[in-house]
């Protein structure tokens, strides 16, 4: 098994995987220059909620190291700049605003210290929000694991893997876990379209671990499931809100009605830092829109034609009823969701 | 309204579109030449089932009138080799045996008659295939329309239209019907992978008809049913067994779960040469596997790593129970199924 790392901490630099040339080409890219990781992100060379948190807190850092290595004066106003500089880079990522809020909280504590000290803070509190982050995979994994069968098919959907995290993945560190433990058979991977992280990220990544896959178009999984190919679904989640009710990648609500229709789990993987406990239900939950060029144009080459109406929302929203359960780092949470999400928030 | 042609038969050659270029560039080919409709069918410059057996039937009359113009006495052999040149062309399209067995049929019955006279027969027969299939495409149409309701939205999957077929196609002329009767309002139009036909030709034609519609990837379908954008949906069929299952192309199952979850009635639309009244239920019809390449690759740009496992089956099987209804050319077909085809089957 290859755990090849999307971003690491090597030497003092930022080593990342461009993820913009996969799967076509396997790329990292090493960086002492916190303009460069702001690039990387705004650009999805590195993406995935997590994993844009973990590389901006090291972008902080390597902005304080080339302060105190040029003029230690400049430190404070050197990391003000950079957390705007990076906060900029995707403004709806809540994990990117949450990590350079620690970055924050860490240099403001630490401020009196020593310039070593600062830096030595500011590198530890990047390196422990990339192994919390591990942690937290490890255990959604664990947990996660624990309800699929002996000799499981998972059927998932969009990328939640090493790619988008600072460990294992989230829906996919459940799948990497159930085949470590020997009960997985098999994963069925959906394209994912319009952007096809399933097929160009998770097809990739699970060949990298050597778990046997098999991509499909979105619209297979309906016909893997009537002939039994199919024993649960497996996906992340973006938001997870008070009823329990999902907004995840589009495709995500489809598959939860078509799996309850052919009675086949269906289980969300996700950390508890997508709870928002302040939305009620699903229904408030505005749908971004995505541009129609994703849908019609591909490389360059035209898909539909010019002046095609697209409707592309980013995600969708999958009520909770059709949901066996939500797997975080912290519990397995089944219905009534409301009360379990509940308690699972004051415990935080 | 523009009624573009696919294929047309003008001043004693074939026009037709070439397909492959849409919907960069309309390009229409004009040839003389029978070899030429053998490549255009063979490389899908003319494709679905009813337009090739159309485009076939000309293409033994173009191969006639050359051999009555250079050497009357090769007529025999010339419609022998044509009619095996075009059979190779796409070997599991029934509507292309059945069009050329009526061309043969024509040139047993007319063999003794003067060139011209057979000449006359064979281009009688192949306007007739045509003018039958425009006929056939109307009917359906009509009885189609009259079960949608007032300002109905409706999705459809795939390409059904004037590009299909020699009218205004089945699940397709239901919807142009529709139009023409004031009773439409949106079409939704999932875009279909992996070959794409929904946002390459669906989405051009309805354009071209100045029809509103608005283009969606095939992941997106339940999110619309779910926020109520979706009225019927209405698809072709590739083969209807006995009891009313249907093959029809992938993605199609899917949605016929979805629809059947949101109480949106399901229609299929499909002349009666797709009957298949020797195959008893659905778990009977051969699955035809299409290349991987469909998948992974896109005009030559890698989507998938090398290597990766592909499942793509061209078609998937929907129950009859998940059917509100079949709309053939000769009635509206409802539960039960078997007896109803049956009796249609018997009536023809």
């Amino acid at each position: 098994m290859t755990e090849f790392q999307p971003v690491a901490w090597v030497n003092g630099k930022v080593r990342y995987l461009d993820q913009r040339k996969l799967p076509a080409a396997v790329t990292h890219v090493e960086t002492d220059d916190e303009r460069v990781i702001a690039d990387a992100i705004r650009s999805l060379a590195i993406r995935g909620a997590p994993l844009i948190g973990i590389a901006a807190a090291y972008g902080v850092t390597l902005a304080a190291k080339k302060a105190r290595d040029e003029n230690p004066a400049t430190i404070p106003s050197v990391i003000n700049r950079t957390i705007a500089l990076l906060s900029g880079t995707r403004p709806t990522a809540v994990n990117l605003f949450w990590a350079l809020e620690r970055m924050q909280n860490v240099f403001a504590a630490s401020s009196k210290s020593s310039v070593d000290d600062i830096l030595d803070a500011l590198i530890r509190e990047a390196q422990s929000i990339h192994e919390e982050d591990e942690a937290m995979c490890r255990r959604i994994g664990e947990l996660g694991a624990s309800l699929l069968p002996n000799a499981v098919c998972v059927l998932t959907h969009c990328n939640t893997g090493r790619l988008a995290t600072g460990g294992n993945g989230t829906a996919q560190s459940v799948i990497s876990r159930a085949w470590e433990q020997h009960k997985l058979k098999h994963v069925y991977i959906d394209e994912t379209r319009p952007l096809l992280q399933g097929a160009r990220l998770t097809a990739w990544e699970l060949q990298q671990l050597g778990i046997p896959s098999t991509l499909i178009t979105d619209n297979t999984a309906a016909f893997l499931m009537q002939r039994g190919l199919v024993n649960a679904v497996v996906v992340g989640a973006d938001r997870i809100v008070a009823n329990g009710d999902v907004a995840n990648k589009v495709g995500t609500y489809g598959l939860a009605v078509l799996a309850k229709y052919h009675e086949i789990p269906f289980y969300v993987a996700a950390p508890t830092s997508t709870f928002d406990a302040k939305t009620k239900s699903g229904k408030s939950i505005p749908i971004e829109q995505r541009s129609a060029d994703e849908v019609t144009m591909l490389n360059g080459v035209r898909l539909a034609p010019e002046g095609v109406e697209v409707y592309s929302p980013a995600f969708d929203i999958t009520p909770h009823e059709l949901i066996s359960a939500i797997v975080t780092e912290k519990g397995v949470h089944t219905a009534p969701f409301e009360v379990s999400l509940k308690q699972s928030k004051e415990s935080a």
